[in-house]
């Protein structure tokens, strides 16, 4: 597929990709070769109607009665997301979070090696975290180019995660994934995706008052 | 307000309160007092439209000309998504995510304290995160009534994630955060926020794959 066939997916779209792709894995593993869009709808919480426009972007429609191949499909999805190959990862941040994502191992079979870790504490500069020597965030510019770095996460505290942003892009990367819990002011060229797990247990705890009060005597 | 009084919120305006409530929470920082919902919306993102209808939600309709009041808006955000209390959370999964969500203290400030880390690996029962001692998985449903937790956070690897989610259900947790990437099966009484640091880093590729081939020379 040549730059001049690809459609731009909306955005919505995109982020139902990766948990098709994930479904599609697990149904694999369990020697599953087809599927209906109603079955996929059902595992992903999605409505079939939506899951056959999402997979018409890749240009599967699926045959009746016979529906979708679950490789050919995970083929499709991985090429539209970029999967064909690694995308290298530095981590802005070596406190706990940080050096968390440095050690843990799951990324780089997912195609997202973590290739460096940075700070500009100097207690933290050279120290070891798995693999990886925590480098001068100074250095990032340079540590980018020789890494070849793609994506670069924010792990700092609030406070220097918008000083961490700027040193992201001003390095040339176009990609974050934003740990702090602030909206980073960034490029619109640059694409940020902001994981506040903060915000996760708030909605969490939404439904947990709401089962709460359902058990209380009525005042 | 009673629970008679209580309107259930549509799910997507709940999960805009707290990133409604961050901005307030930074509006107050900088000594903001008044907003309107056309500030709020570009700050986060949203069209003004609806943040007026989410906000109606609690029972604020703003001043025309004045707007919206910071203070008394993250009051009512914060008492809506039972922020008035805190809510104890246990980690199950002593690994690398784990002990760092246990040993991050961003936490606690935003009224979620772990107060337990627990793992089914005899080589990490006993061991000392941060100022927590790993307890037995066994032992989950006694540490949950008398820690009186409320949110389980899953942290094992995919493999064991059904079975802790299935621990922390037997042990009376209705609200589960979990890291692993795939899809739990709970109860539909069991609330479930999905952090799959994976899908982020997927739909970043997507959007770095867009853009490597705009600049490659047309084939």
């Amino acid at each position: 597929m040549t730059q001049l066939q690809r459609r731009r997916i909306p955005d919505a779209a995109v982020a139902r990709l990766p948990v098709y792709l994930q479904i599609l894995n697990n149904l694999l593993a369990t020697k599953v070769s087809r599927f209906s869009s109603d079955e996929l709808a059902a595992l992903a919480g999605v409505n079939a109607a939506k899951v056959r426009k999402d997979l018409s972007y890749l240009g599967s429609y699926g045959t009746r009665g016979v529906g979708y191949e679950v490789t050919y499909l995970i083929y499709q999805i991985k090429r539209e997301l970029g999967l064909m190959r690694e995308w290298n990862v530095v981590v802005v941040g070596a406190g706990n979070l940080g050096c968390a994502l440095a050690k843990f191992g799951g990324f780089t079979p997912r195609g997202f090696p973590v290739v460096g870790i940075c700070d500009n504490d100097p207690k933290k500069i050279g120290q070891t975290v798995g693999h990886l020597s925590v480098f001068d965030v100074c250095n990032l510019q340079k540590i980018v180019v020789e890494l070849d770095v793609a994506i670069g996460a924010i792990t700092t505290s609030t406070t220097s995660a918008q000083a961490a942003a700027d040193a992201l892009v001003d390095a040339g990367i176009t990609s974050i994934l934003n740990f702090a819990p602030i909206v980073l002011a960034t490029p619109s060229s640059v694409s940020v995706r902001n994981v506040d797990l903060g915000v996760e247990l708030q909605i969490l705890s939404y439904y947990e008052q709401m089962r709460t009060e359902q058990h209380a005597p009525v005042g």
